[in-house]
């Protein structure tokens, strides 16, 4: 009581890093999604530093056009399990759909992660933006958005009762009298939904955390929707403050719609952070990640958000053509984003190319130690932000580079830890444990 | 060539072991099935003895009959990769139905730990034999046994194919020229058959066992063709060295008609073995373990295998009582078996409830180190076995047992290994890596 409100740190941790061309930087590891001991060094790196996580993202659909992160990745549960042992605080969040997974397995698979860790699993709840994922999975049609959305939060209701399946205290292992478990302690879901019917109990009993943490990925309407029904945190993404005190603002009210208190729900806005120790080499630090992409690649890159559509039909240094309504169906904030910021600053083909592949300014902050570590405790103060999601352009860099120069700042000025709290990931962001459902003692929930 | 031929062994780790009161046991860990550590200590265990693989299991449904290590366990995949950096040799076999899973999440999820594990990956292929397993997947019903059987068929071809989805050679990451993969090295998969539409590629490369290996398990008609058509191994189980050896020929029989050679598929009978150093001993342990079960525990046990029947309903020291055709759908093989024992041996309901729950005789191996050693050569030398899943009724016990008193005769006479051959499980078990089926040169495949 009284101490002062810290903020939560997670990093994405995503191969090379975000940018496209992330892989061909020279301190980059080009094999490192498919890399264990690279992973393995990132985290140890990352719990060392005591940031609240490390968050893993997925896909389910590729093409000679995908990132080159994507095209050979880890699986991310069985990643998720592969690091659990090389740590002991550090949160393990990663990304999974609910479109084309059975509730039952994931919910074993997350729980399984929970005991696994010792309380330190996260879900990041996803939907599948890409409409071929159907093709995969031997749907003749990808669910359209709404549609998806609905499925998932079904999905997650589901799941979150089949974590339910045990009370806490539901095995006794009482060898000399023979008793197993408390059958009393046991509870079957019997759900039958619009999507999804499942009787239970789930065969794992429940793990340190309760239920693992659940964040969410969506920043539609109905993403915002299901977020503040049923997550624990936001991963987001703006353009500007403005803007995130908005997002911030509409989820926490949303979420005490649903009967929820505004600290029960954490929103996490993506930034891409490129520090130097001096404004000049910050910017060169820039120059050079943008250099390694090639403008073929960029327009490739963009055309992932728009059907891949062929960009190479439009004249590159002339205004961003205009495409009406168009665009994939998955992505639609991220295409009317860019369409309203073409317009605004009157960019050219080649600069959203480029501001997609290499983004300046929005949630990229590029400048020295001190205007980084200003601009976080900006928006962290200003109702913009609980945390943020260091999402590095280029990695190992971009990491070491956060660690090395902005954290010691936050640390010093009391904005950021310098011991864990706790060891579960629930402890540390300070979200309480959920009671059982079928607990009998229905007492306040305590970390 | 001409070095003898070599048995291979793995050990079935399911918790505190195979019996249903293994969990009372004074020695058990009564926790083991969601204990870590102690997964941790009966791995490292395994390959300090050097066995080929340890070996995994699962199910889809619990009741409060169900086994206890069934109640409350890890989710296998998860397990097997928080294994893999425990260990650097060993071979990590996982259960995992065809039933309740996609193939484009099962070749990930696989593909992946093999990369975890660095080629030592396997999967054993079930079709659920539990009929409730349905109500947990939002199925009003569980395929019927055949047709179980025809989806398992297509989901390992569609899952091989999507491991062959990038040549091994395909990805060249050159920086200087940006040239992050060969397009001409990467496959689409395009499947269209009777269950499955798998696009593809996979998201992940071909792993260094290129795939991992199959196990199949089912020792039904269906089970043989499809272990035939598809498995490098199959995990069985026989009442005698006769019906061993028939099976062993027959399913090796049937592999040659598929076009595969008779050291493609390796036969691995599940042996439970209790051994003291004098019969006496031996003898012991046994009664130790018979008397763990509650006569109650046994009946419900027995009940499983039949749809659930309260076998309370009849006199227990009179002869198993004639149930024709009666029997559960997923545990055909198993029902048959019992019903002809019953019958031969003149059992009792108590006998047989007894020797479901505390098998003795048949695949049951209690005696001596020297004893069980001749019998292993025995099962090995005449064509019954090419190696044995240990499969400990009390665990940890049972697994250091056979490592202390028979192994080092296995080894004095040069049946089993003293060091790992190779650092995959396909090479430890001299099985090829299988040759992508879009590579141009189709050389011969070499370990």
């Amino acid at each position: 009581m009284g101490e002062k409100r810290k903020l939560r740190l997670g990093t994405f941790l995503g191969g090379t890093g975000g940018n496209i061309a992330s892989w061909r930087h020279p301190d980059a590891v080009a094999d490192a999604a498919i890399n264990l001991n690279y992973y393995k060094d990132l985290v140890e790196k990352a719990e060392r530093a005591k940031l609240d996580l490390v968050f893993i993202g997925d896909g389910l659909y590729i093409s000679e056009k995908s990132h080159p992160n994507f095209l050979n990745r880890f699986e991310p549960l069985t990643l998720l399990a592969a690091l659990a042992g090389e740590t002991s605080h550090i949160g393990l969040v990663a990304t999974l759909s609910t479109t084309y997974s059975e509730p039952f397995n994931v919910a074993r698979q997350f729980a399984s992660i929970d005991h696994i860790s010792n309380g330190r699993a996260g879900w990041n709840v996803v939907t599948s933006p890409l409409e071929k994922s159907a093709l995969n999975f031997s749907k003749t049609e990808h669910p359209k958005h709404d549609l998806r959305y609905r499925i998932a939060e079904e999905f997650v209701q589901v799941t979150k009762g089949l974590w339910d399946s045990w009370e806490d205290d539901a095995f006794i292992r009482d060898k000399e009298k023979g008793i197993f478990f408390d059958p009393e302690k046991m509870h079957r879901l019997n759900h039958k939904g619009e999507f999804f019917s499942v009787e239970g109990p789930l065969n794992i009993s429940r793990s340190k955390q309760g239920h693992p943490v659940i964040f969410q990925a969506g920043s539609s309407e109905a993403g915002k929707t299901l977020a503040a029904k049923v997550a624990d945190a936001v991963f987001t993404n703006h353009e500007s403050i403005a803007a995130a005190k908005e997002f911030y603002e509409d989820v926490k009210n949303r979420a005490v719609t649903f009967g929820r208190s505004r600290d029960q729900i954490l929103i996490f806005p993506g930034v891409n952070i490129i520090v130097g120790e001096t404004e000049a080499e910050a910017e060169r630090k820039y120059e050079e990640i943008a250099n390694l992409v090639d403008i073929d690649v960029a327009l490739n890159y963009l055309g992932r958000y728009f059907n891949d559509i062929d960009f190479k039909q439009y004249p590159l240094d002339e205004p961003f053509p205009d495409l009406g309504d168009f665009g994939a169906e998955g992505w639609k904030s991220t295409t009317e984003k860019l369409k309203k910021l073409a317009k605004e600053e009157n960019l050219t083909l080649r600069q959203v190319a480029q501001r997609v592949t290499t983004p300046k300014g929005g949630s990229t902050f590029i400048g020295t130690p001190v205007q980084i570590a200003n601009t976080l405790q900006e928006w962290f103060e200003e109702g913009a932000a609980d945390g943020f999601m260091i999402c590095p352009s280029v990695l190992p860099n971009g990491l070491d580079d956060f660690i090395h120069y902005v954290l010691p700042i936050l640390q010093e000025r009391e904005l950021f830890r310098t011991e864990y709290e706790h060891d579960t990931l629930r402890g540390n962001l300070g979200l309480p444990k959920p009671v059982n459902r079928y607990s009998k003692t229905k007492a306040k929930a305590s970390t």
